[in-house]
């Protein structure tokens, strides 16, 4: 087990019909001048953006609102923003939504916060926040596990890359996680964000060759196990509660590092899939992960089979093959990969619309133009994601 | 899964010679005066009292010390810490040791904070903490979780009452986790916090009757099972980093209420044990529960056979006697109270030299004297109590 810190202030009020209580939980804090962050049409349809604005005015507390984040969320959303906030003197950042607002969210929190700045250095790590507003979430998508953790994921349309920054100057200071409020996730929505849950987890368990964490590997066992179950059942059962639950709560456990204490790791599969989603920005995070996965397992387990094989007996109730680990290995990818089908989910990323031309701008891109390597059980340098890119395209 | 909230914002800093940077730490808070609150010569005898007041030195840090705090901590130490706080201005507690250490340290915090209320009154809920000192500690025994939790208690030596008081208040703002400062901890020592790690799980996991919820059982089971192995280990090997660190990591997760998110849960062996040793200070607590839970967990089981069964499927590897779930329930409790016996830990409270006669008056203790049952999966009333007493009597 390798030394490491953990830190997860964020206060979680998870359950029904918790998002009611918003506007007494932002006057608790007494905050005085809010931004409400939120996405497209569907929070105003379901009228949820009505009820948590009655629910701040009812407290006396002002607000201004920006909608309209997209999936794979822009820096000029994020400036739009920012400037916002400074012209409103808004004090709390509120997002209702999922991952992509939130994450658009905690970047206006980092460049409110340090004015004068610009933001997109947060990213390149060429500057640091000299402050940041407070966020809190209204969660209404289970996948990122934005809404407790100190990850942001933000899109530069100018140059076209995809980039992250964890910082914990805009990790949530509560975030309000109602399963009901998922409910109307569409099939294809839910799929990705099953995928996005269980790659967060699969990452770490996978990214990195630390020995010796054997609590840390049984929560993400048992959390993967957890997931495959209800998310088998949310995808046929959309307003099952439980199902909900279970996918909410294990989102924000999955990316909170508690399925990593211990464990050095590097997420070589979503670092290949930011340049997918980054290129085509159609793309949808968790179908790109859903693709790029097993090739990139079939593609790296050779050099620790047993790891892989630990992953298909506890995880997918496998017998293990004492003789042969690799033959067990590779039937837990496949199991995997036949789950992620039975979601209807993406196992390559030709039917993604990815040209096989690309594949060497996608890589060169991942290696940050030639730049890094990216450690894990296999080091990938350019020449080996292109040889996983490959493999996802003829899966 | 009912609703709940999760708020663990303690900053852990795990690892070996990680308790060398509490200097430094403390220095970031910018807190200007220590008191350095630890047990008994071990803190002393080891060298980590030297290197820890070494370490505030060298950044400036001005500190008291107060020593001497014992098992099963008093009110009078606390009190004793409350006086020394306000004479010496002190604005910063930090515990070096034990659950014991760390509660008396808690209580101190919050009696300094709220001067001129008698902080027994936060036990006995007449009164609530106006203020708190910050609290940080340097773990030195995996046992009670107080390093993460919200938990504290404490023993009145006027009346022999042992109560419990959580409150955010004294939630620890950091704490320092270095397994290599428990090597030292004796085989009895090491016992006692292996069991009382895993009833610390054990008590959410069948301390009520909620269900569904996987997510939290799985990593109930994962803990369970994570700990049995490792105390195994610690129990022969006791200077074994990685089964220390397991012990440690997971002494601090099963107290911090991630192992009952969703469920309602009642203590009742923890409850019970409080007045064995409250009125037997001698008895340690992991001792005590270790002798009471066989005697608990065979007179509950019946209520709810297949919640034991699952308990024993999952942490212990038992097959499952499906025409007959409380046959797997009482192998799952058999081959718990073998593994305690192992490790050379009570069964019975006979051998505790708990005398018969005071049966009736631990009971009525436990009713807070005829003015509560337990909730549970059995309620338990003064018959209740006094029947499991008397077959952990005669176990």
């Amino acid at each position: 087990m390798n030394n490491f810190e953990f830190y997860t202030p964020t206060r979680m009020i998870f359950g029904r019909g918790t998002h009611l209580q918003v506007g007494k939980i932002v006057k608790e804090y007494g905050f005085k001048k809010v931004l409400v962050h939120f996405g497209g049409a569907s929070a105003k349809k379901t009228g949820l953006l009505d009820t948590v604005c009655s629910a701040l005015e009812t407290e006396g507390i002002g607000y201004v609102q920006l909608g309209g984040v997209q999936a794979n969320p822009t820096l000029s959303m994020a400036k739009k923003g920012i400037e916002l906030c400074l012209a409103e003197k808004v004090d709390f950042v509120l997002a209702v939504g999922g991952g992509s607002v939130i994450d658009s969210a905690k970047c206006i929190a980092d460049g409110a916060g340090s004015p004068g700045t610009d933001v997109w250095k947060f990213f390149t790590k060429e500057a640091a926040p000299s402050g940041a507003l407070p966020v809190g979430t209204i969660l209404t998508l289970s996948a990122s596990g934005s809404e407790m953790s100190a990850s942001c994921v933000i899109t530069n349309e100018e140059n076209g890359l995809k980039r992250g920054f964890n910082s914990t100057t805009h990790r949530p200071l509560f975030s309000i996680c109602n399963p009901e409020l998922t409910y109307t996730v569409n099939r294809f929505q839910t799929g990705c964000g099953t995928v996005d849950i269980m790659m967060h987890t699969l990452e770490r368990y996978m990214g990195g060759t630390t020995k010796e964490t054997p609590l840390t590997d049984r929560i993400a066992e048992g959390l993967l196990k957890s997931v495959v179950e209800a998310g088998a059942v949310a995808d046929q059962d959309p307003e099952n509660y439980e199902a909900r639950a279970t996918l909410m709560w294990a989102g924000s456990l999955s990316h909170n590092d508690l399925t990593s204490a211990g464990r050095a790791f590097m997420m070589q599969v979503h670092q290949m899939e930011h340049e997918l989603s980054g290129m085509y920005p159609q793309i949808a995070h968790g179908a790109g992960l859903s693709a790029l996965w097993p090739s990139w397992a079939r593609y790296v387990c050779t050099a620790w089979p047993e790891r892989f094989a630990q992953y298909a007996v506890r995880v997918w109730n496998l017998e293990m093959n004492f003789e042969n680990p690799m033959e067990t290995a590779l039937a837990g990818i496949k199991v995997t990969e036949d789950y992620f089908k039975s979601l209807d989910m993406p196992t390559n990323i030709r039917d993604l619309g990815v040209e096989p031309e690309k594949i060497d701008e996608m890589a060169e891109k991942c290696t940050n133009f030639g730049t890094r390597t990216l450690p894990g059980i296999k080091e990938l340098g350019k020449t080996e994601m292109m040889e996983i890119y490959r493999m996802a395209m003829e899966a």
